[in-house]
């Protein structure tokens, strides 16, 4: 995590004319969020976060996530919420890129998430859900299961800066998601990256939810499966069953799974399991040796793939039958 | 610039538990300092600055920089303050690392700097050194004159990465400085790498001077021709005789130049260019490519160096003799 993108006083101070801030007390480069740059920024008027958009995000897609954040942020749930600037805007311009500025969150992202950690997201996952209904944007997911392939494809099995057997390993297990991939399960918008370093906790409390420029319309149960892999495994990538119990305990209690949600909830763990696999992969051979942005590792996706493989009942998750 | 070191929300509250500053509102990794971690931590009791040091600074060191830094505060410089923890002691460990708290100083880095800002650098770098004239304790400049012959002799004259000719300029030109280097100048405790991005301004007032782990013993008019060769050359590298004019009038109308320091000054003005010429060239060659994190252009210095090149006078600075 880093800062791209270097902005100077003097192109702050014209990009906050369009504001009505007060004068700036504070300005730092934060390393938060892997595809971005973003700022903390503490004027007479408040605290917030200002991001500069890089190239990884399509601009294109920005006003839909400034839509989704404003429209989860008047639904109460805890979402930084963009700011208008004086022409009622949220959208700028900063050295040469599209920005906005948010309100700042309080709160911090936990690593190793508690039982209470899990629980709360579970709860604020299915409120996110609900919330969103009726959200009527629709973006498509550009991370779907024929995008793992194509990403899969790329590599060379004889790469061997790849971690041994893995990439074999991984294509054998995309044969079998998608031979049994659910077609019809309930769709809406989906957060799709919600990692424990995007959510923000007071002690026990959830008081944050962020980064969503991966946000799209997917299987709700998707985005649950992908919780799921990012909260519930211990650092060795052991499941612990009692995290996600109530992880999934939580989330149904606010929205309930159809059977069919139920009975896709094994393929669907693969499935994302497997749709971080194939970018740890990719990201793992283009990041060049000795940078100090280190690339994840793809190990860990690799050995909760497995222990998904042979899953046949969501009872083996904790899900209630 | 990046956040080397991930700290977990677990090993922080550890941390905290020797301090008293109520619950934890906001903890964020930050983009400052090329050598350590830092982090943005704000408790119910106030805003500070969390520093994890990384292994390029000297472990035996951060004793000098905490007195260091204490004696400045003390004495009004705005500096940030090591908090003492509950044992009283200033520095910690976090993930195995030394660590210290600082309290968070207002303000924001310029990247380039006004006549307005040039002068009050000027005066603070005056203070800064008399505020030091009584503090003790005396560590050695890592980065003197033998130092930066040392650096340069670690490269190549055949290395094709480096920018052409440079090298066997700096090689040059570091006899010439040797020949005529100063002997017998006012020593002092000098900041050593005081750039704008070492400094916090609020509007034109100076909030802030950080950053201090390259102080030592030495020369100080050697910090005065550092600070010329950072804050009074436009991007092009060409030499604003207006900002250096404002730079060294407010320093030397409170600490008057000796005739020997100005003598010397052109002199002084080459070796700095030297010493950041130095280090540049070999963190140019030792980074890798496409590295997110970009070393310094050493090409800037390069421009620098031959623009001190000959000047005899210090009149040409806009220094009165």
């Amino acid at each position: 995590m880093a800062v791209y993108t270097d902005v100077d006083s003097g192109e702050l101070a014209t990009f906050l004319a369009h504001y009505e801030l007060g004068e700036v007390r504070a300005f730092k480069g934060i390393a938060e969020g892997v595809e971005n740059s973003n700022f903390y920024l503490s004027t007479q008027k408040g605290e917030y976060i200002l991001t500069l958009f890089e190239k990884r995000v399509n601009a294109n897609d920005l006003p839909y996530f400034m839509d989704l954040m404003t429209h989860l942020s008047a639904k109460k749930l805890p979402v930084p919420l963009p700011q208008k600037n004086k022409e009622g805007e949220v959208l700028g311009q900063l050295c040469g890129k599209n920005a906005v500025l948010v309100d700042f969150l309080q709160g911090v992202s936990v690593r190793k998430p508690s039982i209470a950690h899990c629980k709360q997201l579970g709860a604020h996952l299915a409120k996110m859900h609900l919330a969103l209904a009726d959200f009527e944007p629709k973006r498509a997911n550009t991370m779907q299961i024929q995008d793992w392939r194509q990403l899969l494809e790329t590599l060379s099995l004889d790469d061997a800066r790849l971690p041994a057997n893995t990439l074999a390993y991984a294509l054998e297990m995309q044969s079998k998601i998608e031979k049994e991939w659910p077609q019809k399960l309930p769709l809406g918008t989906v957060h799709g990256d919600l990692f424990p370093n995007n959510v923000l906790f007071l002690k026990d409390r959830l008081s944050g939810l962020i980064d969503f420029y991966f946000s799209a319309y997917d299987m709700l149960s998707f985005d649950l499966a992908i919780c799921l892999n990012a909260w519930c495994f211990e650092q060795d990538a052991s499941y612990n069953l009692t995290k996600g119990q109530a992880l999934l305990n939580a989330y149904t209690q606010i929205r309930p799974l159809t059977l069919a949600e139920k009975d896709a909830f094994p393929t669907l763990c693969r499935g994302a399991a497997m749709r971080f696999l194939s970018t740890r992969l990719v990201d793992f051979v283009s990041v060049p040796q000795g940078a100090i942005v280190k690339p994840h590792d793809p190990n860990e996706y690799y050995k909760k793939l497995q222990f998904h493989a042979d899953i046949v009942s969501p009872r083996a998750y904790g899900l209630n039958g």
